[in-house]
């Protein structure tokens, strides 16, 4: 299938015939588009009123390719239905931490969503050491909401598994499954490592195998729990944030997988910045140490909070239906008991996940920001170690960690003994 | 909807309009048609040859209620489909245990299939203490073939989902959601205690905390892990056996969810089969002890060959396609390592189902002849409180337990203890 994207003209004459979007530019006939371009996946442009930029969206469409592959990749334009129903439903469970769909065109496999003008890109303010007061209280807002609603827990079976069925992603759900659990524990063409990275960090990564048992039971979880909507995608780079604002986006990878893996994408993300800290800082002649507290501040507060809300969130529940998802009625000694050991476990699969994660943005195609623009190759290396250190360590001993306290104590001793 | 089930003769004109049922039951145009009616669910027939009665086929249709309960359960007549559906899937993969399908009708929810004439139903078997040899041999295997190839570990990712998406069954699901995870943990008016049945036994399912946290954990794996097509209903009265052959039966329940369902349903049958012994043996003046021996052999032995089935198909595959599940090169190190942890958590979520099942077979609604028939009220008080002990601790220990040996032992102490 050929495709071409809009020129501004295109684009200018399609949005003014949909009432919707009028409605938000105002009442002008000359609007300017700005193609911003940094997804991997679409085609993203900034539209705003020529008489009045702060009237502003965002448009959003898919080409059929993943766009930073190009048309060797095809991709489904499908995609864009199933990002359009995921920021629905997730904006539905949680208004204030999801931009708003204005428009979707299933033919033009497009849409139109609330402009995040004064927020940025979460993982490029963390690159710059912003700190986001309210980051940790927002996200554990956002993911107790979702991944409690979306599950056993709360829906009905009926409905539950309508949802399972309808929200299957098989072509988004392979490129997880290849280059987040497959590739990286492999000697595959897609992996790419950064010059000085010893061999033998590479070479532990197929051979190790407490670390290749660990990954391929996350594997394993990650093909088979369909526990709740997740994300499917929540790095740093799929948030939007200001000092009070945060709102999370890019949901096209959504599908009903295990919870841990929109909590441990999040707090993988906010370890990797940890340890890019150490060079971020020392070249703007800061001492790294107070935002590497910060960061690791983040990782506990977001873990407890959410643990804390979702505990609250399906007592509630249960409380208001008086039954419990185990039989019997809400509010017993069991009732609480099994609330526990299921956070427990989730907290496992979180470390699980977490792991993985790490790994994949070390050795795996996809990298990030924070690591890949430290110039000094040397200096590189010893941090992508670190991240590979500790990312092995929250795979191989997710069951025994007994607190994220226990694992931002672990995160700093791996700094502290190669520092 | 109102169903009226076919007469004799409505029946055979139907069948003497199919040639694939007509080749069958040879060049006769008089059909002898029997009721048997001993399904919970449908309806099913006994149809032969009035010149030659070895020529007989089976006939089940599912009216659009279950037939146990009556109009006041009604029940989606498409279950039939899926049956169909599952057999054939079954049967593809493992046709020296499944019964051949000649006909199915979606508008009648009827199917025509192969009658097993010289088998009889195993729980009878077990009942009249008769030995079958093959027995642990041809189910291990049929677990074996039947669990690996719905799997990941063997389908294509795209093949797997869209498998997933068509086997949900909503309808039957819930029943095995409530009958076995729930309602025999709550004081719910589906509930049937036999008048002997100690109170404290019964209170012990409702507020034993780690019962109750295991059994949750069940109820949730049940819900959540789509890992294979099980059957979903694999006790002894779902197999029919002689001493030659040995085929499994009625896989309405089907649907993607966790392998451990079959393997434990059908060890949970096995060893109510075992205290059940005591009384049936005692009655016919014999030793129950020689016939209790032979149980917990086929519980090891069905264990035991079927994790060795199950590692073997999963390695050849891996060796056939070069590659490993979990990543890289068939054959690893890490590649067998992570097969014996698969089989591990297998072996414990087996023992988790298998206490469920046990459970909800002394204190839910459907109950096994082989402990409705003692009729002595006390005996089999005390027959019940053993299953509870052992299902318990099956729960309780499930990861524990190191072998299907402890397993055995620690059901063979649980009789020894209380005899």
């Amino acid at each position: 299938m050929h495709f071409e994207a809009f020129s501004s003209s295109e684009l200018t004459e399609y949005l003014l015939g949909i009432p919707a979007v009028c409605a938000r530019l105002g009442d002008d006939s000359e609007l300017q588009v700005v193609e911003v371009g940094d997804g991997n996946l679409n085609y993203v442009y900034f539209v705003s009123s020529a008489l009045d930029p702060r009237l502003s969206v965002v448009v959003k469409q898919a080409p059929p390719y993943l766009r930073l592959v190009g048309e060797a990749w095809p991709l489904p334009r499908e995609r864009m239905e199933r990002e359009v129903a995921a920021l629905r439903r997730f904006g539905a469970l949680c208004p204030e931490h999801v931009p708003r769909v204005f428009h979707a065109d299933s033919e033009k496999f497009l849409m139109v969503m609330q402009r995040l003008d004064s927020h940025r890109v979460l993982r490029g303010g963390l690159i710059d050491g912003i700190v986001y007061p309210q980051l940790a209280d927002h996200i554990s807002t956002y993911l107790a909401r979702t991944l409690f609603h979306g599950s056993d827990l709360y829906l009905a079976p009926d409905a539950k598994k309508a949802a399972v069925g309808g929200d299957i992603n098989t072509e988004l759900c392979r490129i997880t499954e290849e280059l987040v659990f497959t590739f990286p524990f492999e000697d595959h063409p897609s992996n790419v490592y950064s010059p000085a990275l010893p061999a033998t960090a590479v070479e532990r990564l197929r051979t190790h195998e407490p670390l290749r048992i660990a990954a391929g039971e996350m594997k394993w979880a990650f093909m088979n729990h369909a526990e709740t909507l997740v994300h499917g995608d929540l790095h740093t780079g799929s948030i939007m944030a200001n000092e009070h604002e945060t709102y999370v986006i890019d949901p096209e990878f959504a599908f009903y997988g295990p919870m841990g893996f929109d909590t441990g994408a999040f707090i993988a993300n906010l370890l990797l910045a940890y340890y890019a800290r150490d060079w971020h800082d020392r070249e703007a002649g800061r001492d790294p140490a107070a935002y590497q507290g910060w960061l690791l501040e983040q990782v506990e507060a977001v873990w407890n909070a959410f643990a804390q809300k979702f505990e609250q969130i399906w007592r509630m529940h249960e409380r208001e239906t008086g039954q419990a998802y185990l039989g019997g009625p809400a509010g017993t000694r069991a009732a609480e008991a099994f609330r526990d050991v299921f956070i427990r476990r989730l907290f496992a699969d979180t470390l699980g996940f977490a792991g993985c994660k790490m790994i994949r943005r070390i050795v795996g195609m996809a990298k990030v920001a924070e690591i890949t623009s430290i110039k000094d190759e040397a200096v590189r290396a010893r941090i992508e170690v670190r991240c590979l250190k500790l990312a092995e360590a929250l795979l191989v001993q997710r069951r025994e960690l007994a607190s994220i306290e226990a694992v931002t104590t672990l995160a700093a001793r791996v700094l502290a003994e190669s520092a």
